[in-house]
């Protein structure tokens, strides 16, 4: 068997599962299904297969420092995956593509096992047992998707047409008789009773080799662009390896330029960021194209393998109703709700009361900034939602009332007229940049814990229910020398209150400090 | 013509209009039709034709000092509209028993008109035209109620059915034939269609003397506590009257006495609370009666004014469509909501986004702590999540997260294991009581004008962006010297955090300061 290779795609837009999924919180990280975050259900079901060390994260660069951090949870396994980071997201050919030519470094002969990161896959075990078996496709250069067998006739996927009478060399994967649109109703009946159609379930495996070649066979200006992307990546290896003398090393240098990906923000201490502008807008300019719409629907090299686990792409809200048990009322409730004869909604609350009467087949979501309302048969058009949100320039589709951060988190309590309060929570030992504000001054009251606060030069304690100031243009840090966590209120005063209000001078997390 | 008196009943559970309204905050405080609250309407309505100095407020003990507060942005009105305080509630018929027998101690031969205090009536030239009318049937000492034509089949009232062939002496006026209870929709059709069934609307007219003389005949039981109330109140006129010469005093005595109710917590500085308390429990053991049961239905002396302006009572949410304007698609939209083609529906937000897609003939109210989602069919059944709310001992029944105070407000912000963070907003020269907290420390720091701060004796200003810190035990008080509002910020740490955590030592508001 090959070296296996796990490629796990990581966009989303944040649009389907909002308003819990923001931009920067998309699907992924959400916890709706399991006891888990998708992203971490999905890596824990590899890793029974495929070590972390050889386990990719495709991603773009304004998501990575957020995954990263919604990997610590993860432990051992949080430093050991690595990131392949799209300056800009172009769909999933680019995207794969980008991840071949940068596996191809490594493990010229290796297999990739290309999966979303915010699936549903209950059965991890039945799930591994498909992968060996696709692999043994793979390893005779086909290209194999996985096909889910339908339970409903389903509108919203496309679909593949097996051939299930046609000889294939490996056993338990079947011929593809071509890739189908998404239907209309009365066409998803027909393919629901026929049996030879399957949900197109964006699972893929195939040789590192293979999917380079088929590119270049059917996407050649996608694959001149891998071509160029591959020269640099090789071109700056021997800088990057005489770099790595004088920086501690963990891994070789061919993992560690692949691993710091296009952005310099992987692992790797090395940051590449400015060095590969010049591929920034190579990938930018590429044309966005799917990897079933460039690749799967026009190569003649598909084996389909009939998967047989439990599958959902949780591709909205309604599909929870598949993968989530329900009280007697058919309800699915989380949360601080009241509910009054309720039927088949789904009703999702955290603190504040939600109070609901004789809604039926309804969803209903609130979270501390925006609470959406609709009957299940409308939710597609949440995106509507969002774009609106978006066009008014308001933050409810970009962020979380609470944002995390490398250090722990913020919340917004309130903003006002010249202030603005936040909670503030440290985790144990870590600490925020040293760092300084033009526009604003900080009051700090600790309400857990005890925090250390560089001001000025000067290093002091400030214990639970004492305070301090943080006047305009003072260089400060604040940090959490506990083994628990710190939480301090701060209020902010000054004309101007907005994040980038900022200029970093030291951070443990790699971001910024030029200015 | 007789001394015209306005009795306006502002009782209310605020249990209807749930999320918006609350136990403290009942539907006449909330401004839900037209550009002010239903409270602040019934007072400017009625003093077209009673001027403030006869209008008395008839109200229970816990709700009297938050109503004073509310009527404040009233004006020169404020000062001069007087209370009548009910221990407990007890429903109408002892409510006006006792308005009436404080009322007699005044003016033996006045009229009464009494009126609920969140009922819209928008046009309020064709209201006093109608009250004028009605005092005619008084002063013939008739007890005159007011019947509204129905203009659908409601079942959610009772019925009045006139005789409208019968001689009446007072022209405008027509004589009752019945009461009846809640019609099914076939009856409350045949109602309608009938023209002689009107809507028993709660508005009364009619002089005290008759009203007594009627309770006496009809419910001797409460009768006889009106008289040992009007006994105690009589033997406490020398006292109260000699109290008076030493403060200053605006009314005769015996209007103080009236007007301080039996609480003491009216216009009155005299506290009386503690020498009415026999009269306290006698009024809390009387059986709680409407009057329409009481008196209405049974007594010989009714006619009916057939009112000719437009009435809502505002019952609950759906009362809405009847008086507040819709949009094309039939829709009420307030406050920060993204609606996406929903449609005959009353969707009403605060700062929160609420986003709403494709609902039909439903009701969202959002407040910043609770949320309500339910069909219009159903909005009856909001007083079942009010119970829940009781029940489970939460507060989102009884307070708003924003809680009013006669010298301005505080929001929680947010309530944290050990600590609790309010906004404080303080009007104009106003200050908080001298207090004392025994269990928590208070961080403040001021975000808008300039706080006066007295601590442990000393007394200092307080700019923006400037903190202070209050240990526990310490005296202190919180004032606005300045001619804007104060807001600050304040951080309470401890363990035990509740409001009776106080000790006043004075006050401006007459709120307890023994301790």
């Amino acid at each position: 068997m090959s070296t296996l290779h796990a490629v796990i795609l990581a966009g989303g837009s944040g649009t389907r599962f909002w308003p819990l999924s923001r931009e920067t919180w998309p699907k992924q990280m959400l916890q709706i299904f399991g006891e888990d975050t998708l992203l971490h259900q999905t890596i824990r079901r590899i890793s029974g297969l495929i070590p972390p060390e050889n386990t990719w994260i495709v991603t773009t660069d304004d998501m990575v420092l957020n995954i990263r951090n919604h990997l610590m949870p993860l432990g051992e396994l949080t430093g050991k995956i690595n990131f392949i980071t799209e300056p800009v997201g172009r769909n999933t050919a680019p995207a794969i593509g980008l991840a071949a030519v940068s596996l191809k470094q490594i493990s010229a002969d290796s297999v990739m096992v290309v999966m979303p990161a915010d699936h549903a896959i209950p059965d991890a075990e039945e799930f591994l047992n498909n992968v060996r078996t696709a692999v043994k496709g793979a390893d005779k250069d086909y290209l194999v998707t996985f096909g889910i067998k339908p339970n409903h006739p389903e509108t919203g996927y496309g679909y593949i047409k097996a051939d299930k009478t046609a000889r294939v060399e490996v056993e338990g994967l079947v011929k593809v008789d071509g890739f189908v649109e998404k239907p209309d109703l009365e066409t998803a009946k027909t393919y629901l009773a026929s049996g030879n159609y399957f949900w197109n379930s964006g699972i893929f495996v195939w040789k590192t080799s293979k999917i380079l070649s088929e590119i270049e066979k059917l996407l050649p200006h996608l694959f001149s662009a891998l071509k160029e992307i591959e020269r640099q990546m090789v071109s700056k290896l021997s800088e990057s390896s005489k770099l790595s003398k004088v920086t501690k090393v963990t891994k070789s240098s061919k993992e560690e330029m692949v691993s710091s990906g296009m952005s310099g923000l992987g692992s790797s201490p090395l940051n590449l960021l400015n060095k590969l502008n010049s591929l920034n807008s190579l990938y930018a300019s590429l044309e966005p194209i799917s990897i079933d719409y460039g690749i799967m629907e026009r190569s003649r090299d598909v084996l389909m393998l009939p998967a047989t686990f439990q599958w959902s792409d949780l591709g909205n809200w309604t599909a929870l109703d598949e993968v989530l048990e329900k009280d007697q009322a058919g309800n699915i409730l989380r949360g601080n709700t009241i509910d009054i004869g309720s039927k088949d909604s789904i009703i999702f609350s955290g603190e504040r009361v939600v109070a609901t009467i004789g809604l039926k087949d309804m969803v209903v979501v609130d979270t501390p900034d925006a609470t959406l309302v609709t009957p299940k048969e409308k939710v597609q058009e949440v995106r509507k939602v969002v774009e609106v949100l978006r066009r008014n320039h308001r933050e409810e589709h970009l962020l979380h009332k609470t944002v995390e951060r490398p250090w722990g988190s913020y919340t917004v309590l309130e903003k006002g007229s010249g202030y603005k309060i936040k909670r503030i929570v440290l985790k144990p030992q870590a600490r925020l940049s040293l760092q300084l504000h033009k526009k604003r001054s900080e009051h700090w009251v600790v309400v857990e814990g005890t925090a250390r606060v560089t001001r000025e030069g000067e290093t002091f304690l400030v214990q639970r229910n004492e305070g301090t100031y943080i006047p305009v243009n003072v260089k400060h840090r604040l940090e959490n020398p506990g083994q628990g966590f710190l939480r301090i209120i701060e209020v902010q005063n000054g004309e101007y209150l907005e994040e980038d209000d900022i200029e970093r001078f030291e951070d443990d997390y790699g971001r910024d400090t030029s200015h």
